[in-house]
């Protein structure tokens, strides 16, 4: 299995301190030593950073979590192989454009190998994982569907939704989904996410001796929702999502009353 | 204008020494300020590296010239901004997905403003340049000629030249391309390139007090092809390309005697 790690704010916002977390769980304290990638968007612009070595001992990760980039929305994933070899190819997040978008895409858990049989239009992998290939398959579903990008926000993230919920029934399929304004949060079993807003306190990781006091860090206006597969800190109200649910965020906000259907089973 | 750095070798390389040197000219000893971009392919994975800031002022920048990564094609660029603002997705190399390949094309010079209206197909562009237009207009052609990769490199060549021949008429164009096994280097106003084999001697850089001796750091059977837009070493024999003209490496080795009609105009 694997671990997601999101970000979404309404204004540009660094992610050393929950990255700092979830590197430690890239063969520190916990298993996932197989690879990392993270993608932070600035504006329609995408950065990706992706090292096949474990994070805990990638000195890109070291990098990365010593230079403050600051985004409105990151995907980042720590993978510990099941499909596909330990190989740059393999590892999260992946990219494709759509609509003169970046879309960006990380995976947790693992698909029936029938996945492989499903007929692929526009997008074709580049490597050998379940997660790739179930990228390229959700991606040319929404080409296919909408050639041209929908007005409406929640048309989109319903027809998202329908089709996540297809992969489920071949798995685990926990998935963060991005084309650069909005972040798509997708759980059969495990993701976790924490709206922070003033007035703002103390966080402390779980998985090592970081505290943060975000009054510091941050202006009254702020909102920077943080989803993750488990909860990064122990001091916080995290919300696990239920299988099937998906939440979309836009500008850290969970558009919970405007698409409403998204959030129900 | 801009400049280009492309590498492809027959060992998995890094191309630190280069690099240093372009890096002076974003900013140093170059007017190219507005952002660069670097992408390393490992096997069929590539990793990229973009920054809107100088190269010589970029702490990203200051990492990929320390940390060597090994790689059998590079492409890099420093760009000083014509078409399209300075923001991360204007920032070359490009990246699209085509027959599960990452393609990665980087561009220097200008086109004449009637490039967008040629009409695109499959890949639409995420930012502003006409660079990203062209790229995007030439993955396409070679989509629709060719669904499938065709069995000849020599004929993908001479169909990628038939295809730059046509942006050349609209001005500048100077273009570096790879699909992880090829790089491909089409000229119309500088591009040169040099082939370091056994034996091996010093290199000394133009730009800065660097000098290599590739002895030490290579084996009698390396075979590494460096193509830049000016020569960045003032002690070696470097071949200018002319206009109209494209040469292909592959493994280090230029393709002439192969694909004759590649390097003729």
């Amino acid at each position: 299995m694997c671990e997601l790690l999101g970000m979404s704010a309404n204004v540009p916002t660094d992610i050393c301190f929950s990255f700092t977390g979830l590197m430690q769980r890239g063969g520190g304290t916990g298993p996932h030593r197989d690879g990392w990638g993270i993608a932070f968007y600035e504006g329609k612009g995408v950065r990706c950073f992706h090292d096949p070595a474990p994070s805990i001992e990638s000195e890109v990760a070291n990098f990365v979590r010593n230079y403050p980039i600051k985004s409105h929305v990151v995907i980042s994933h720590i993978r510990q192989a099941n499909v596909g070899e330990i190989r740059l190819e393999n590892t999260h997040p992946f990219s494709r454009e759509l609509w003169g978008r970046s879309w960006t895409f990380a995976h947790n858990g693992q698909l029936d190998k029938c996945l492989f049989d499903w007929p692929l239009g526009y997008y074709q992998p580049i490597g050998s994982t379940d997660s790739e290939y179930a990228f390229c398959w959700l991606i040319g579903q929404i080409r296919e569907r909408y050639p041209e990008p929908p007005a409406d926000i929640c048309e989109l993230a319903d027809f998202i939704r329908q089709q996540c919920d297809k992969l489920r029934e071949l798995g685990v399929y926990n998935m963060l989904l991005s084309e650069s304004n909005y972040l798509f949060a997708y759980c059969t079993t495990k993701l976790s996410w924490l709206t922070r807003r003033a007035p703002f306190g103390e966080a402390s990781l779980k998985d090592c001796d970081v505290t943060v006091d975000f009054v510091q860090e941050t202006t009254p206006n702020d909102v920077v929702t943080v989803v993750a597969t488990e909860p990064l800190t122990d001091n916080e109200a995290w919300q696990a999502l239920t299988c099937g649910q998906m939440v979309v965020f836009h500008h850290g906000i969970p558009l919970i009353d405007q698409c409403a259907a998204m959030v129900v089973d």
